[in-house]
């Protein structure tokens, strides 16, 4: 990894403003009716174009009713900025209902990243959209296309995020179960035959609502396109296809990669990607892009997508069913893609050769007070009322607990290929302190969930860093680990957590502190919440 | 009107503590599964039991996901406690999700009261209780009984209060509609058969679940009942009445009153009214307790409970059919009962001779960029980002607009008869500033709304005061008046606004300051929003 920031620091930076309204509107995503949260009226939000260096400004509103809200810019590293990263109870207090909140940060480094809501599940209510950071003007990119494209993908669900939550609270646990429909571009198609919503419901599904009809992504014949590639997912590992095109993978969260060429591109919630694709097929006709879940026995239909060649119709349907993707418990195939990224000839940023410090952290499925946890090392995270940042800063001793977590679980005695014993867990808002500019190792240790034969997968994704395996989001796939390292060189406090989404708020996540007396005076606006 | 608390001041202080958690839960109030916001686990919420003079400690935990909360002591006068009336951006700021916040405040004269969320629309969505404050020991009601049951009503929406808000914004406007039940003491039954939910919401709707079998009153034959009725619906005007039975009512608002016989009584939402009810009937059988709509045209079926003469089994059904209420259009009916309301001999507190001020306010229903709203002489309130008494007494002129409101509006060229050649209205946060212990005229002036021949019915409500009419919520008729005189001698800063959940949240309020000055120094857990 580079840093082409640095290289190109002479270049004149800019400002990129956005002005931004949240709040909550009917929608029919996938053509079936239910409150979104939107901004500016769109769910995916606005795309933020910008050039690395550019100091991005989004002035925020708050028009929801009764809910606060925060927006984290996920790959972003935030870099002298670390109360503008959005993740609430750690740097940020929620912005309340009424009030503007002002994040600003620079965007260092060119790449695909992602932005999303980041308190309660608001995420998954529709909060979410793309930051696209192109190189500063003149510099070439590694690699040649023609066309840039962005596309989004999500799972989606038709119960309130409010709903969702009550059931994963309750006792007994409700899950949230498989979502209704997958998103490309914030468009799906429901099958509203499965809905047999009538009476006071009638209307609510409608297949022919000009919102779900599918994106379409058209191509002129012989170009290539760079399609910059993302998952927020509340839940599904996806795999995506274009139908008779090999891809190759040129970028992962930000860095470049050594190109290869697939046919399934494994997405994980939190991750991005940029994939050539040649538009060198018969262009008589149209082609099916296609999300499929994997890593979970599916029961969500495929997500649709056209690939359109010019002049074809955009919504004429291509003559061929659409793929149905691979296998979806085939994890030897998804672990071996994880394996095949390498950084890019030219741009290898090579790691610390050894760690100040290792940290094992056994993933569990547990039980506190009855209710389903996820838990780190017998840990469940819950987040303080004060944020971690402001009660660093200002030594408030009292909003958390201030003995560390453990490093390490008994290795020994735990067996991750059965049911655990005792399912027990504690709950804590205690994090780990790491001493700035050190070399932290971390290995993510999977093991049995409280079902027998069962192990999830989870795609972790640090705040604040990259980390050398590839990116800032890495999958754990089930009874594997994942060992990651990174420098703690970022002064502030940041989240390292599940990226699915009930599993966060099943405090399946850690926070880790660095350099906090390095970081510069907090802006009041982080405020206003627990102890000051 | 008397003040009795001044009378037994000598009797010692009790602290009635209560502590409170506030969440969302998934419950079947009419049967039809939904999440209601609880009060530990219920809704309506814990009564409040207390003595006249008595001390309450309300502390209570927001464990709603991402929404703040708010709670207002509906009849209590808050006399010194201005900042525990509850009222969201008027006396406070929201309580956030995680955070504590106590309310403390003196019941200082025994009657019938309420209790309910006052931010967003969240009292239509389970939040609501109610508060008996008895006569000290040794004093006796000026009316005899042998028991003392507690009823509050309520009416009952399947939407979300976000999606029931969501219309309300909408372009084009999407009223909340008929509740689709009437509940008394929480209890309802939707006709499942009219919800043909079925796939994924299947069991959403089931008439058999225990939470919604109909409220049972048991009674011993020969005893008198005072039964303490409350209504808090978000819409519904209420006829209630009890088969076969008279009722006498003796007081209302926490005010005694002359008493009168009845055989419907009509409520409105925030009144309360103590009535009188002998079990003097054929002891065989149990009878229908029934609510139904009045005022509008009902599309809602009748509310039902069961009046039960011991011993005959709780769940016994009547053998007669419930009552189907008066006339819903028979406006004459219910203004007379309004006007038969007299304080009771022995309890006449004479209003002032003269008014100090006349305030005259004009019911209309506007659009405001598109927006349906209602507006008071053309002004739709708004409430600031930072409370009012917080902006008052720190004179942070601002929070919001200084520049008064008008007192009237010009009488002699508006038809309340037809529909207004301008709609248009304005949005504000301007308020009114009483002269402390002045007296003050309300004169409010129904209209026509925005649909031909149709004038609404609106309950007014006042924080912090009694008026006299007879109580501190007066309903104003169709096309009708209401004139209320009260003291300015509450030092505060007072909502008075229509007590219909949409219209409320539709702006038809005013905010009355009187006293600041005289405000003791304000607890800083009311802070926290706004500007500071």
């Amino acid at each position: 990894m580079t840093e082409p920031a640095e290289i190109f620091s002479s270049v004149e930076a800019r400002t990129v403003y956005h002005k931004w309204e949240v709040k909550y509107e009917i929608k029919s995503p996938d053509c079936y009716k239910k409150l979104v949260i939107t901004i500016n009226g769109r769910s995916p939000g606005p795309t933020i174009f910008a050039q690395q260096g550019d100091t991005v400004f989004v002035e925020l509103k708050n028009s929801l009713w009764t809910e606060n809200v925060a927006v984290h810019w996920h790959g972003i590293r935030q870099l002298g900025t670390p109360w503008s990263d959005g993740a609430e109870g750690v740097t940020q207090c929620p912005i309340l209902p009424g009030e503007t909140f002002i994040y600003r940060f620079v965007v260092d480094r060119a790449g695909t990243y992602l932005y999303h809501g980041h308190y309660g599940m608001q995420r998954a209510a529709g909060l979410y959209g793309s930051i696209i950071v192109s190189l500063p003007e003149g510099v070439p990119e590694p690699f040649s296309y023609d066309y840039d494209q962005n596309i989004i993908l999500n799972d989606w669900y038709h119960a309130s995020t409010n709903e969702q939550a009550a059931g994963l609270s309750a006792i007994p646990f409700v899950f949230v179960g498989e979502p209704q429909s997958l998103l490309i571009n914030g468009r799906g198609k429901y099958n509203c035959s499965l809905s047999t919503a009538s009476g006071s419901a009638a209307g609510v599904c409608n297949t022919t609502n000009p919102e779900c009809s599918p994106y379409s992504l058209t191509v002129v014949p012989g170009k290539t396109y760079r399609l910059r590639i993302g998952s927020l997912t509340s839940l599904s590992a996806l795999a995506f296809e274009i139908e008779g095109h090999d891809m190759t993978v040129v970028e992962a969260d930000g860095n470049y990669v050594e190109p290869f060429a697939i046919r399934n591109l494994y997405i994980y919630s939190g991750e991005t990607y940029s994939v050539l694709v040649k538009a060198d097929q018969d262009s008589s006709r149209n082609y099916w892009a296609t999300i499929n879940v994997v890593a979970r026995n599916p029961a969500t239909p495929t997500g649709l997508a056209i690939f359109n060649y010019n002049p074809n119709h955009p919504q004429k349907q291509p003559p061929t069913a659409p793929a149905t993707g691979p296998l979806w418990n085939d994890t030897a195939s998804r672990l071996a893609q994880s394996l095949a990224f390498r950084a890019r000839q030219g741009f290898i940023n090579k790691p610390p050769v050894t760690a100040d410090r290792v940290i094992v952290l056994l993933n569990t499925q547990n039980k506190i007070d009855g209710h389903f946890k996820w838990s780190l090392n017998n840990l469940s995270l819950i987040l303080p009322q004060t944020p971690y940042l402001v009660a660093l800063k200002e030594n408030l001793t009292g909003a958390f607990a201030q003995d560390p977590p453990p490093d390490g679980y008994d290795v020994a005695n735990y067996d991750i290929h059965s049911l655990a014993e005792n399912v027990n867990a504690t709950s804590s808002n205690r994090i780990y302190r790491l001493r700035f500019n050190s070399t932290v190792d971390v290995i993510l240790q999977n093991a049995n969930s409280m079902t027998v034969k069962n192990s999830e997968t989870h795609p972790w994704h640090l705040h604040g860093h990259d980390f050398w395996v590839h990116g800032n989001t890495a999958p754990l796939h089930p009874y594997g680990w994942t060992a990651l390292r990174f420098r703690a060189d970022n002064p502030g406090v940041w989240a390292f957590h599940c990226h699915v989404e009930s599993h966060f708020y099943m405090g399946m996540g850690v926070v880790f502190e660095e350099g906090i007396e390095k970081v510069g005076e907090l802006p009041s606006s982080i405020r206003g919440c627990g102890e000051s």
